[in-house]
């Protein structure tokens, strides 16, 4: 984790990063369950997940989009602000045992409609599993401000 | 936590549910930043946010989310499945003491595109403080089996 | 969870509920371990607990207990409070990766010897496994509100 | 945490232990509620329970149970074992901020009903705030094996 | 855990203690890293470790040494502080499904160098595993108050 | 965090880092003590503490090293292994609230006196209040193989 300051015309669309992986284990459930309040049985019950689609129990949603946002922050930008996420996706379910990494993506910049000093930026996230499959998508939305202009 | 079948055709636009309220408290904090990993000193560091725009500590925005969604998993529907999410905004910060509950509505329905017996049914997720004020906000898309039509 | 206003009129001897499963794992165990200090080796070491009568790890009997109570906390009564336990039994063991559940059934109901306006009502709890053992029973007792009689 | 051989003839009525103290934190309440899946607004919300009774959330009953017994849990006696609970009361609310201690005292023996080589121990539990005012109590029974008579 | 006074004078060299022990589970690993910020792909990535030396999960050196330390954690001294720790060593690797106990040993006393009414015992602490090998290693200094010589 | 691949040359004494901060909370005291199982009431007894010479409960020596270590993992370089700490000390306590963080400077090297292709790299760790005091010193020794010289 550091500090780099990055200016709304310092970001370059294509340019991203991958993370280390990391394995979901049961733990990671418990604890989000615990975490939420969400004790669905699709989360935490072994045995009626025999009878369902999968066969095992999946991943709240909400655990791997948390786990998949936290494991890309490894830089502070003093000038950028998260204003909220767009698509994002649950594409294939996560097990325990599966070993997730997230990679982002610059993919597209506007200006604000309201503040003429800062613009938006839009970084594509996808979570994958170790099998190179992407489990979850979103686009991340930031304001950055603008370096004046001279 | 209960099991009710509702169908594309059973939903209503406009209704909807509030939860109760639970406080937001610096174990969630802890917790949540172990959880994911994100221990960046805007959720973490009293000294460092001292000198921030709120004086201190704000929630990490998945938790937020997190905890938002998992406020309304009072129900299971067997025949609807989570797709996504649009719109996620992060609109005001959630410090440590605050309490925060979830009010859900229906707000749009359409079929969907690529399969005749199901349906897109888009619930508008609202998280509120203490003080009625929005916190967070997003469009919770879910897809839903039809009844079939006689 | 919701709010049910059910006085001691209210509640009829034979009716009860049966809550979702919930697989208990090993990270209930250390959880529970490390919540109440109980670090006995029948729930921790797994090697001692090969050379004792289950060979395996048993759970505590009060993370049972707790878990079992927890996931009948589906309504609110705000007319009843807890009022204890009789004849709680550690009936069968609990291991990793058992799944539970919990059936509550109203067994009995008497006025309460010091105060008219209200009586007690005795919910049954019996903690079952995946093979539909009773794993743990106990007798709630609920002081509940008297509905005026006119 | 030690073994200590102690048989059903070893018991003295009247002898018991007090435990070390430990302050229940807001982090055990929540702990706890993540463990059990009960988020009853009486211990997380702090908004509801400033209109109630006692204006502050108080702890769940079963987790002052479980951290009251983990305190005594310091000795490993092998020849005797958990049956279970009687008379499991919730004499007064437990606040965070509130430190308890468990006071244990043998009360009674008696034979088994059904098992000539041992007998029943029964250990009243008291847990204690730092008022000295008892909040919980119990009677543990303990399944306790014979010496053997010469 | 109990109370007992023991002055410089009462140390006596060779004299020592072994703890029960305690199976290291994923939980644990999990824990660790939530509670450090350490999230090294060799503690927590098993795809990653597939191709390391070991082809496994490694326990982080600091969970073995604090949870080593906490086995010891049976008796408390009144008259005696924590100074330090010299020469601890990672031995050799914990994994999943470990179990472990710790051995101390008083090896060694001297006089404090700067007052006279204390001196310093080194006591050895040992971690090991089911296969009675030594994981880690550590000198523990104590200053502990001498007793008044008449 | 990132890889980098540092030789033993790379090293310069004199060099070294400073990490973010992170505000210990009630919640770091309740998870270490559950972790570890050293439930003592130097850390877990308000009311203990309150006669004691601090007046206020103090964390776990094995935390705050734990804690401090954790903010310093940063970077993975694939030639250098941890392979102890000496001279750990536990200079000043550390309370709830207080705000840490680790400066790591090199500090000395030397050959291996068992290995020519790899050296011993020292680095001083420091972890530091809000008042900028040492609370907790050591010096962590790395091996690290030695670039080959041509």
């Amino acid at each position: 984790m550091h500090t780099r300051t990055m200016y709304f015309q310092d970001y370059e669309i294509g340019t991203g990063r991958e993370s280390f992986g990391r394995t979901i284990t049961e733990t990671d459930f418990v604890v989000h369950a615990g975490h939420t309040g969400d004790f669905f049985p699709h989360h935490m019950d072994a045995e009626f997940c025999k009878a369902q689609e999968f066969g095992q129990r999946i991943a709240h949603g909400t655990m791997v989009f948390a786990i998949g946002v936290g494991l890309t922050a490894h830089e502070i930008n003093p000038v950028a602000f998260s204003y909220g996420y767009e698509r994002l996706r649950f594409v294939r379910p996560v097990h325990i045992g599966d070993t997730i990494r997230s990679r982002t993506t610059i993919v597209r910049k506007e200006d604000d409609p309201r503040r003429l000093d800062r613009g938006r930026v839009f970084e594509k996230l996808e979570v994958l599993n170790q099998h190179d499959q992407v489990v979850l998508a979103a686009e991340h939305i930031y304001l950055v401000e603008k370096k004046e202009q001279q």
